[in-house]
């Protein structure tokens, strides 16, 4: 039987670094070290946690450490860690085969976003992972499962894409939630009236399909409704409207 | 006192005009008279709501005669009706002055998406009231408090500013969505993986605001991935990735 990862270092406390070090202490997993740039951060985070801020990653010695830095400073942090300590990191575009490493490296991404302050329940997070070593790679599984129920294995190519795909259902839908709170801000109204409206958007894209959910004006082709609109609109959001109206005619009236 | 509204009849069964029946009926509103175009249909909802199927618009003899039909067919429909019956109509983007009427016209236009087959529970749902004769206003507004605690007077501009907004929070929403499943779809993963991320996703814009919500690499600016993540679309939705990272990295990177 593999032996099961008995202590984690974390090396990175932002968003996605600071919820995993609480999700692993909650659950009863020691987390051993932390680490970050900013050392205030690290030490009141350690108090928290009842653990120990490390200096420097070079003496990191837990059985494992997540990196959770941003993509371009992934392989800077991971050269410094001992080659001795197994190492994850949390990206969901970095591939595994694009790092030069030596010593046992996975991933151990999150498909969810986070943000300082607001706690997300990761037991409905997946957690994709993967690693080279097969041993490995069930450790890491084993790892994510003490904190979410929805744990994948998934390589490099097939991550990269789950997370283009994620930049659209996250991204780029807050993106037109800003978008129609700064019109809601310019026009006056009040933001939240939009809310129920946003909700059962959603649930019925979710429960349905998008493909059946969509109505308005592009969907029938109402040509009326839809110059009128594109010009009470300048700049950003009338480029936006522009092309996701194209596309929607296209989808579904082109036939026409 | 004014006396309120004892009698409706709904013309156009469609989406919105199905579910205001029902609506009503589980109020204890009366619903004495449905039309649609659809004969068959308009008796099978008679028939389930115990009221009388009628043949021509010019026949309506209810207090009120609220019309849930298409834009394009709103002033048509209404000018078949008997000038004496009040009448009201669920458009969000039709002005009340630019149609020509005789007799009490009013706006009763609920704030949300309507699917065939889906129930939504109205009681959430803004209705958005208008009509030029303040007493005719009062009862439309009585009326919707029937089937919704948020309703609110609003005008035909302003009314119009609220649905613009509302197709970004809804049909472009949707439309992302939809892009996001092809995605799931032609790489072959399960899109109900990307459900967790949604679901946050709009609970955060909701509660902290979009600003302050928008993660991403075009948040981050960070143009490695937005590279390789463009080079991986190709046709409607690499041109949505365009536009919607541009309009990201211009919101918050700009003053770099």
């Amino acid at each position: 039987m593999l032996p099961s990862i008995q202590s984690i270092a974390i090396a990175g406390l932002g968003n996605v670094g600071s919820q995993l070090a609480q999700a692993f202490s909650d659950a009863g997993i020691p987390v051993k070290e932390l680490y970050s740039r900013n050392k205030e951060l690290t030490r009141s985070w350690a108090d928290k946690l009842h653990t120990k801020a490390v200096d420097s990653l070079s003496n990191i010695s837990s059985d494992i450490c997540i990196v959770c830095v941003s993509d371009s400073a992934v392989e800077e942090v991971i050269s410094q860690l001992p080659v001795t300590i197994k190492t994850a990191y949390t990206s969901g575009s970095i591939q595994l085969q694009d790092l030069s490493r030596s010593g046992q490296i996975g991933v151990f991404y999150p498909l969810q976003t986070f943000t300082k302050g607001r706690k997300v329940n990761l037991f409905e997070v997946p957690f994709l992972i993967e690693a080279e070593n097969p041993d490995f790679a069930k450790q890491l599984f084993d790892l994510a499962w003490k904190i979410s129920r929805k744990v994948m294995y998934m390589d490099s190519e097939e991550r990269r894409k789950v997370h283009l795909a994620a930049v659209f259902v996250n991204n780029f839908v807050n993106h037109q939630l800003y978008i129609a709170e700064q019109l809601a801000s310019q026009y006056d109204f009040d933001k939240s009236l939009l809310y129920p409206l946003l909700e059962e958007t959603v649930r019925k894209a979710m429960e349905q399909g998008a493909f059946s959910s969509q109505t308005g004006p592009a969907r029938r082709n109402d040509l009326n409704v839809i110059q009128a609109q594109e010009a009470m609109l300048s700049g950003a959001a009338k480029e936006i409207y522009q092309v996701l109206t194209k596309s929607i005619i296209s989808t579904y009236n082109d036939q026409l």
